[in-house]
This record gives structure tokens, C-alpha cells and sequence, in this order.
């Protein structure tokens, strides 16, 4: 078992903020992450799958077919987006960072999956400061 | 003469576009960087002043007051907002990096004239793949 | 189950040195980390607390408290300070990255604990070329 | 149990090619990683060993012993070399960073196995947007 | 006047040497960087040009057209490439990080040029510990 | 004319005070910078020399040459050492990074105007927050 992992990145637009809640009230949990009028990132995302080595190719799988997926089903969506408006898969939700990895991962799963690949985690880094990673339940 | 660099950084979003032109023409010539909902960066601002040392402290100047009129002139009136929309200085300009630069250059001059204090240059970098650098006229 | 992590810094002095031994065994057991008058690091710290994602917030923790709780309880007491010397819980300790991981690591359990939130690990970088994990016994 | 990790770096060239197969094959499944006359990469190598702390000197370790090790097993043999035609360990194997991480760790375990230090894993990066992690079967 | 950087990135093989010298002479000068089988490195260029900001856009220069330049007439031409032996600008020349960056810097001017933009200069990074800047005669 | 760079480090403790002030009057000037016990860093050091590229070795220098210069009269006598107490160069010295950034460049130049290299600059990293340059007078 041997764990591979492709980098891509994505700028994008968000806040923190419920929409039945004041201004005020999402300030006072959110802080000047909720200014109504947006902030943005460069975000990282670094994917992780998992598998044994290919004697033919001496490859665990080939990092442009795991690059395409990535850009395909994940960061051509959220670059140069607003999360919480424009990405189909976080309707709805918060645009936290905890939130957007879990969602990222579900939708790099469902397509790993579907080629016997095993994802085995995502993480996603926020500033140079924070960060968060994700494996599944 | 010697120069010392300070970073701050800060967070925004931002989009460009010119508010006469539709959608469909700052597109044409915005591209992704024009989406109407906003993207944004981890921006980071390296200020540069120049000096003699004093040879009482061996300063050319306190780091920590250079820090303070950064973040009190510019960095606290970009971080978590939206360029295009809550930045004094950068109503009705164009949030482009370089007149982004420009913009902070002037704010920190004024400043650090009053202070006796020569600004050498700003450099801003938006994502790692491009910066500017802007040193006055 | 999410994992997210906080990054702070500091700045520190130190030796790697026994009192009960002589400079010269000192310097034959630690080398050049022995010097009697010091030498020093920027220390960066990786602080990664777990759990389940709040669906009110969309938070594991608020990144706020967790920067507050590592700057009171640990990096305050560390920068700009000698490790030896100035710090409280490494008193008669060796100073070496391992310890010193140790040690942040049950400053920061016994605050963590007492808000129900689970602390999963430490790393401290001292240098771009080692660093130290440490995930409790 | 700590984790304590050091980080050695190598210049390489290498190409992903099979001899029994032509120019031709070897393009359409490596791509530009086949060019027959070699590319190449500034690698990082992160070795991760792991234990108890010694009572005496507050070390899993002494950094220096597996500096020397990495060094004369590993990176000494890689630096300035091809991977496919100078290293011993290499011998008839794909140079695929998966391939090379895997005889990397091997190569150091035997070597740790025998000071009885626990190998935990090596992670090696071949460029900024991909690396590799073994930790053995 | 106002500067702008444009970060781009090419994998390449090269060895240090004279073809009319013989390995042994090639080693005393060069050492291991002519080893005759070739290393390599991840090479990191930056590409600065300068400008009046265009009122109109906000830009010196589209970085999509300067990207694509880059690309085109230089890195391109490099990626997953052997220096010596596959770049038609570099035939016969030594393939040093300094001749790299000259000839890096004549084929952007001839391209620039015919677009009335000033190149500024070229940074070509070949490790963490070394790097050349060229700004033309 | 081209410029190329060469990257060494030290780790290095050190204090900013004035023997001849009181404990109190040097913290007020200097803040946490002179807590007695001292503090450290890991510097960064970044030496420019210039020149005009040799036809025959397409080098400015060799740069083996000139990391030997930088460690001998540089670094080793900086690196896990106190600046205030152990080094020649610093002695009665104030050990901010201006002071050594200054110092530092006379060093070298001494020792590479008896070579005939050209010393463009020194750039001095104390964080990733702050750092000198100095190009002579």
C-alpha cells in the first residue's frame, strides 16, 4: 500500500454566514468572516488516494487521469467562484473550510470509486495558517 | 542606505470589471477574473523603507511601528472585505493588482513622509504564479 | 471525524545540555547545540484538534478560541524567551524538540479537555530540515 | 511514541520508460515523462523514524546518525545521478516516484533495523504539486 | 512605472560540461554536476516586464498573453526536456543556470519587443540555494 | 552583466540591548527583542555577486567557491552561536539585523574583492515577517 498525492489550487470568494441570522448576529459569531460583502482566498487542495504500485507502469494511478478528475468535478468549479453561490455541490451549505472538504471529498469519491481507485483523503489549506483534512467516516 | 521589508497580508475579494461594460465584454476581456459573484486571494504586501541605521538602536526604523501604520493604513481596511466595494482608497478604480499597488503605495508615502521615513517600494503578490512591484514615480 | 489544524510561531533560545556534565561531554554527546551562550529557532507549531462538524456554524472549533488558548497557554510563554530559562513547564527539562513537543502537547490537552474538544496532535518544526509529531502516548 | 522526521534533498535525472517497448508506447502511456533523453527534478525526502524519548538526552535519535544514514544509503547515491542508469538499488525497476519511494525505504530499513530504530515511513516529493508516502506493507 | 512578475515552471535534465575535454577534466571543473548521465532539476522562472498601467484595464500587460509567450517560446521548449540535447536555443551553448537565463531573456525580448512591452528581467531559480537574475546589457 | 545568488543559514541566539541602559529602559525601546535570557532565529542569508559570464565554464563564479567564502567567514562563525557574545565581527556591536546584514557584507567583500568577484548585495531573512538588504554604501 502507497499513498499519492496531487496538488491543485483555486481562488475564491466566500463568507461565513447563515441567512435567517442578522448581520449583527453573524458578526458576532463569525466575526469579519461574515462581512456581508464577501473576502476570498488562494486555496490548496491536496488529494491523497491509496492503492498498490503497478508492476507494468510502476504507478499507483496516472496523476494526469487524478489531475483531471480534480479540476474536472472539483477546482474548475470553485476557481474564480463565490462558494456560496456559484458551486453546485455547496448549495445550501456553509461555506466553511471543514464544510467545503467534506463536500469536495464526496465528489472526488463518487468518481474514484467508480474506477476503483481509493481515495484516501483531502486536504484542504485555507491561509498559511489553517487547515483541515478530511478521510471519510 | 540599507532597506528593511515588512509583510502583512490579508484576505479579499475582488473582481474586475468596468461597471459600463455588460457582462459578456468584461468577460471578453477579464475572463474568469470578471465573474460577477467575486472570487478572491491571500494577498501578501512586502513594504520596503530605506535608511541610515541609527546608531543608538541600530534601527532604521521600529519594525513594530512600520507594522502598526500598515496594518492601521491598509492592511485593517482590506482584510475580509471586498476590494471593488468597502476600500476607501479604491473607490471607483479598477482592483487590478497593479492598481491595487499603487494605491497602497500612496497611503503608506503619505504617512511615512510625515514621519521622515523614505518608502523604497511596495511588492504585492496575489497568487504564487504573480506579483508587482511598484516604487513610486 | 475532521481534523483541523492551527499553525503559531515563535522565536526562542536554547542548549541542549546537562548541568550534571562537563562542556566537553556536553559537546561530545549534543555537538555544536551545546554552546554554553545559546543558539536559537523560529519554531513554527501545528496544533490538530478532531471532531464532528457543528451544522449550526460548520465548524469543528472556532478558530479563534484555538489561537487564543495556544498563544496564552504555550506560545506566549515561548517567544522571545529561552526555553532553558523563561518557561514555566520545561523547567528541568531537556530542551530538545522532542520534549518540547511533549510538553506544548499537555499544556494544550489540559485546556482542550476542559472544553470537550479533542486534541489530536502537535508538530513543531525547529528547522526547514527536521521537525517533531506527537499524537499523546 | 514520537515522531521525529528529517528532510534531505537530491538532483536527479530519470524518464519513465520500458525497454521492451518502443519510443512510440513508452509516449503514449508516460507522455512527456518518456522524453528518451531524460528530464529531471529537485527531490525532497522526508524520513520519519519513530520512539521513545532517551531520559538522558531527550532524544528519539541524534539527528545526526540518521542524516548520515539518509545520506550514505540514500541521497549520496541519488544526487547529480540518473535515476535509471547510476543507482544501485535501482537496477531494473521503473523510476516512478512511487517505485523510488518504496526502495528508499527499504534501503533505511535495513539500516535503522539494525541500530533498532523504527522506521515509520519516508515521503518523497517530486515536484511541488506531487509526492509520495510509504510506510511499508 | 510599474513592474509585473509572472512565475512559469519546467522539470529539465542538463550535465556541466565540454564536449572537447575529457570526463576526467569535465569533473576537476565541473564536479558531480557533469556527471555524464545527466541530473536535473525543477527550474522556477520569473519573467518581469514594466509599464504604464492602462487606464482603461487596470494592466500593464494581460498575464494570460504574457503566460502564453512564456510558455510558447520558452518553458515549453524546456519541460521534461534535456538542456544540452533538446532546446533548440541552447545547442552548443554551456547549459549553466547563467547562460540558461540569458538565452531564457533573448528569446522573451525578440517576443516582447514586436509587442512594445519591456521586458524588465528574468529570475531563473535551479534550487532552494541558488538562483540568476539577468535584466539585459 | 548578470546576477547570481547563493542561500546559506545559521541559527543563531541573540538580544537587542545597550549594556549601558537599565533592564526597564531597554525594554521599553526594545520590547520583547531584549529579554535578557535572549531569543533566537533561524536566518536566512541570500549573497548577489555580478559579472560578466565566463565563455569557457559559463559561470560568474564558481559557486562552491563562493559557499565556501559565505560558510568560512560567514556562517560558521554565526550558526548555533550567540551574535551578541561569540562573534568576532559583532563584537560591541548591536546584533539587529540591520547591524548584521552591514557586517556581514564587509566579510565578504573583503574576501571576494581579493578575488576579483563583484559583491552586488546581502539579503539577511530573520523571519518570514521581516528582512534587510544592504548593497553597500
Amino acid at each position: 500500500m502507497i499513498y499519492i498525492t496531487r496538488r491543485e489550487q483555486f481562488n475564491a470568494a466566500h463568507k461565513l454566514f447563515k441567512e435567517e441570522w442578522s448581520n449583527e448576529q453573524n458578526m458576532e459569531v463569525f466575526g469579519k468572516c461574515s462581512n456581508p460583502n464577501w473576502h476570498g482566498h488562494n486555496y490548496e487542495l491536496f488529494v491523497t488516494v491509496k492503492g498498490e504500485v503497478d508492476p507494468e507502469t510502476g504507478f499507483v494511478i496516472d496523476l494526469k487521469v487524478l489531475r483531471d478528475i480534480i479540476r474536472t468535478h472539483v477546482t474548475d468549479k470553485l476557481d474564480h467562484k463565490n462558494i456560496n453561490l456559484d458551486v453546485d455541490f455547496m448549495k445550501g451549505k456553509m461555506a466553511s473550510t471543514e464544510v467545503l472538504a467534506i463536500e469536495i471529498f464526496k465528489q472526488l469519491k463518487a468518481q474514484l470509486d467508480s474506477l476503483n481507485v481509493a481515495l484516501h483523503g483531502v486536504k484542504l489549506v485555507e491561509t498559511e495558517n489553517n487547515f483541515v483534512e478530511y478521510f471519510g467516516e
